[in-house]
């Protein structure tokens, strides 16, 4: 019996309600920077994106533009200054960063407690311990969609096995540690793995964030397996697609998110949720945690 | 074919002597100190096997046992002593702390770059992120062995799948994250994981850090596979024994890491040889690779 392709919609309109509860219940006034070095049509409206998403919120989202030839040393002043700055609680470094900028250096300096691309150094280790402060979007989208659906459908997520197709530093490993503490069952794949789509079919569950448009096909599925796909990809004929080849994974999966609409609906609001996070531990040093999933 | 249970004698003296050189080449005068807070037999014990192999390498291990009723502030102060302390490369803090101290605050005060038993959460992020500096020896020994191994039978260990049994912060995560780093397909296992014996047979590679004694038997292994024993237990009888039941798995196993003589025959060493990279850390702004797997 082929399965269902789902839309978040609900759920993201679910988690703006929440997280706008939480601002205007503490009457917070909140601004975030994103720095861009060198103009770059991409990242300009991926901030612009945010920048919308922000006003929903009454999230004062500032870009700066530095010039092409910015080194290093003047990129950490403005960093210095934005850790300093009392009004903003939220750095976004936009990439890619000119090739004379070490990127790795420049977001272990963001304060870690704005630091709400979950880059930096001390927001890995917090993940890597099991008290993640601040998570990579993305990777926390697929822990609350798991959730959410954990919630909803009645699955539980414990002793169930996860394959993660990626291993990259902003979804495949936040994402393990997140589902591992979910006491899910975790296997990461990556472009080295032989055989991956053996290894998929013996899942539970599967999060396709390999980066490779329509991936994930129905024989790489066990019968009802629930899929959450990270990719976003243009295909020629203009519409967007995912990791995962919806239409034929279908087949086989119980559950496939939908692309556009699915994961990627979550992230934004959840990088300006970790500018609450973020408010949170600076002003009042405690951890919000934010259960989202309890909102049903 | 039964396979065989090797001992790491040679490789641990290869290693030995390789750290030796390197101490001995740079005239190397290090200390390390290790702090107990309330009197313990084993952690004594365990210190005195530490500083019983220091000494071999000219490296002056100390011991600071502080009172039971020693505050966090205390603790704190003494830490912050010996961070301070220009001739100490390494601090460790003895477990179990008393309760009414709080263990990760205290890893997190240690300067990092001294922090050779890999604790602290700025060495899990640098684990996580893929750049390594000072790594749990158990972990650390279980890859060293791996590419041991690979190097002398000819054993590529890309691509191959590797199945960890336990998620703990010192030996199953971040063996997890240095076996990625190594391009093995990596599968974490832990007590809520239903059918470990099934996932762990479908392994090329076993790393057994459940500490359960014996828990690993033939049934659990695919033929041929290779695995690395990171338990120690004492049975009844007064022996010693792995996760591994080696006498029965090695009927499936190609290669067994014995206990005794196996992964712990090295974990001394390697926290030694974190001194040594703290030392590199500290006095060279570098960090020293160590690549003991190129000395054959």
């Amino acid at each position: 019996m082929a399965g269902q392709i789902i839309k978040l919609t609900d759920f993201a309109a679910q988690m703006t309600a929440h997280l706008k509860s939480i601002i205007d219940d503490n009457k917070m006034k909140l601004s975030i920077s994103s720095i861009m070095v060198g103009e770059n049509e991409a990242s300009k409206s991926y901030f612009n994106g945010i920048r919308k998403k922000a006003a929903d919120f009454g999230i004062d989202a500032k870009c700066e533009i530095l010039p092409a030839d910015t080194t290093e040393e003047q990129l950490l002043e403005q960093i210095k200054r934005l850790n300093a700055d009392p009004s903003c609680y939220g750095i976004m470094m936009q990439m890619p960063l000119p090739k004379h900028i070490n990127a790795k250096n420049v977001f272990d300096r963001i304060n870690y407690c704005k630091d709400i691309d979950g880059m930096n150094i001390v927001n890995q280790g917090y993940l890597f311990s099991g008290e993640p402060l601040l998570i990579p979007a993305t990777a926390w989208a697929v822990q609350l969609f798991l959730e959410y659906f954990s919630a909803r459908f009645d699955y539980p997520l414990t002793g169930k096995t996860v394959t993660i197709i990626g291993r990259s530093n902003t979804v495949g490993k936040p994402a393990a540690h997140l589902l591992l503490q979910k006491d899910m069952t975790v296997n990461i794949c990556h472009s080295k793995t032989v055989n991956a789509e053996e290894i998929c079919r013996q899942s539970d569950v599967v999060v396709a964030a390999c980066g490779v448009p329509k991936m994930v096909k129905a024989s790489w599925l066990k019968p009802g397996a629930v899929v959450a796909d990270v990719g976003i990809h243009r295909t020629d004929d203009g519409k967007l697609c995912g990791d995962v080849d919806a239409d034929d994974a279908v087949q086989n999966a119980s559950y496939i998110t939908a692309v556009p609409g699915g994961i990627g609906s979550l992230t934004s609001t959840l990088l300006l949720a970790n500018a609450v996070k973020a408010y949170f531990l600076i002003e009042k040093q405690q951890l919000m945690k934010m259960d989202f999933t309890e909102m049903k």
